[in-house]
């Protein structure tokens, strides 16, 4: 295995891209390369090192969690920036074009001459380093085994927010940090918002209960919706999932390195388009997740990425019809050099909870 | 009572700025003005009306929560928002340059002159309407209750992790739509981090324990820090302690109409630097919240910004000794006409748990 040392990648960019230095002002891309979890910091990147700018606040775990040296700030990083960039003579200044704020940009631009870098900085984050993957590995597990304890609790007539609850407490019981998103449980005709927020509403039977979840451990996040049916339902919504399931295996199929992202989504699109429910499917079909939730690539119809090993991404297509309810199901993938490793255990045929 | 329109004050910008349209494109923003709370929208104000853009995922809830017309765009909302800005014929686009992504914001100036509104967009947010301050107080009660319920099951020897899923769960229970923000559980010379992550260790006698939650309800925030002795703690544990109150209460006794945010601070510090504890205090001492949990003002030495009747803002000063222990006392306060009202009700005498 490879010792990965990230921040090679950034100072290869100060050679490829013909600049002086690299602010890294994006948390996550702050987090990514120097370890730093708090909420507040910059890199700099210059030819004599890196370094990572915090305040007085994290003075004890900016130390701790930092693989590069710590600079403790008092009053705004922007100035400190400022100084360090003016002292070692940093003309063409290389910063997150993608990422950063409008105000960020406009403090940056009177230091110097700033490049915009392009996903350059977080590109090194869409492949995972076999530490990564084991991370996520972490995350998927916890995830399904919280899955597993909330439904051991489901009943008929319970609120949604109260399965919201429950599922969340599994999580962090289990030792995750926290969820990767707001969970989601949606019953009945509510199931067709694909971001449902949960209600204060019983969970009734004859009808869809949708649950999309993802914990964060160490870091990592991971991404989960299972759809089941509540009691006695209507034969429709077993055709409808049955049509889902097929697609979501369909676009599972399709994934290997070399592929196209657009192509998952397509392979998904077919498949529904068989069951004339295409127009139904209103989102993409997945997305990249490490650090965070949303990630490159998008497999969308728009997104020609190529996908590569050690990648990891959702496959979640979605049908949703309004006043009738929606089924998504989703699992956390990984691309490997013989195609796609499924991460998510939670089975996925067709249930009846209640 | 008034009845208040918030969109008012955004097209009186378009006259005291000389703009032919207002973007807003931060989220918490676009739900501010319009009310809907999804994860993809933008505003657009010109002299014709106002109109919200997003996409096919939200075609439902975009018209059940929007209090203006709704566009459902296919693709990007930036390519549908140029071609709306070139039919008005609009020439000087306001936006939050504060705010914006330094992409997004290319990507408007294409589309005409960018005029920078600085705050002025999400000034009217610093000062809550009743509606605001009654969710609020709703936000605040529901957090203190989530404390008492999840203190009733606290014992000595529990882990930071199992006490801060306990205080997530009984927020959700009683009806919250999550935390505020990541609740931080540090016992311990852990307590010294201000924004520790709750660890997978027991919580044991003889240090402090540190406990900062903040609900969301209805979208609105709470935000509050207690800390406790565990068991028998040395003396100097109850003298900093008081020290700390003593500081929380001056800034609180100072907070009035009129009053700058940086003498709220002084106030706190002053108190401090009276038990020689000033040099542990190493954050400001509070912050406007709302819909977001850090809004403005800032409590800090450096904001000069007047109070005003109807800002909820936080008190929370802290005295953080490396090795030692840290404390922080914090509530969510109103500014009234009179002065303040506290709004955490949760008792803040010094307190052994366990």
């Amino acid at each position: 295995m490879q010792c990965y040392n990230p921040f090679l990648a950034l100072s290869d960019l100060l050679t490829s891209q013909n600049i002086d230095a690299i602010v890294v002002s994006t948390l996550i891309n702050v987090r990514y390369y120097s370890g730093f979890t708090g909420s507040n910091g910059l890199i700099l990147v210059t030819k004599k090192g890196s370094c990572l700018l915090t305040d007085p606040r994290y003075t004890t775990q900016a130390v701790q969690e930092a693989n590069c040296p710590v600079e403790i700030v008092s009053g705004a990083l922007l100035k400190a920036l400022g100084k360090k960039l003016k002292s070692s003579k940093a003309k063409r200044i290389g910063f997150e074009d993608q990422r950063i704020s409008f105000a960020l940009f406009k403090g940056l631009s009177d230091f110097g001459e700033c490049v915009g870098l392009g996903n350059l900085v977080e590109k090194p984050r869409w492949t995972k380093t076999s530490e990564e993957i084991t991370a996520i590995r972490a995350s998927v597990k916890l995830n399904s085994e919280a899955l597993d304890r909330a439904m051991k609790r489901f009943k008929v007539g319970i609120t949604e927010m109260d399965l919201a609850a429950e599922i969340d407490y599994q999580m962090r019981k289990l030792g995750a940090e926290g969820t990767a998103f707001d969970t989601i449980v949606a019953s009945g005709p509510h199931s067709a918002l694909p971001h449902a927020h949960p209600r204060n509403r019983n969970i009734e039977a004859g009808g869809y209960l949708l649950i999309d979840m993802g914990a964060c451990v160490a870091g990592y996040m991971s991404d989960m919706t299972r759809t089941y049916g509540v009691g006695s339902v209507p034969r429709k919504a077993v055709r409808i999932y049955k049509a889902v399931l097929e697609a979501q295996l369909a676009a599972i199929d399709a994934v290997r390195p070399g592929k196209r992202a657009d192509q998952i989504h397509d392979a998904a699109m077919r498949a529904l388009k068989g069951h004339g429910l295409d127009k139904y499917f209103i989102h993409s079909t997945g997305h990249g997740l490490g650090l965070e939730i949303h990630e490159a690539p998008r497999l969308g119809k728009k997104d020609a990425t190529r996908l590569e090993t050690g990648m990891v991404i959702t496959i979640e297509p979605g049908v949703y019809e309004a006043g009738f309810g929606g089924v998504r199901i989703e699992d956390t993938v990984l691309v490997t050099e013989k195609g796609v490793e499924v991460l998510t255990q939670t089975p996925k045929g067709w249930t009846i909870v209640g």
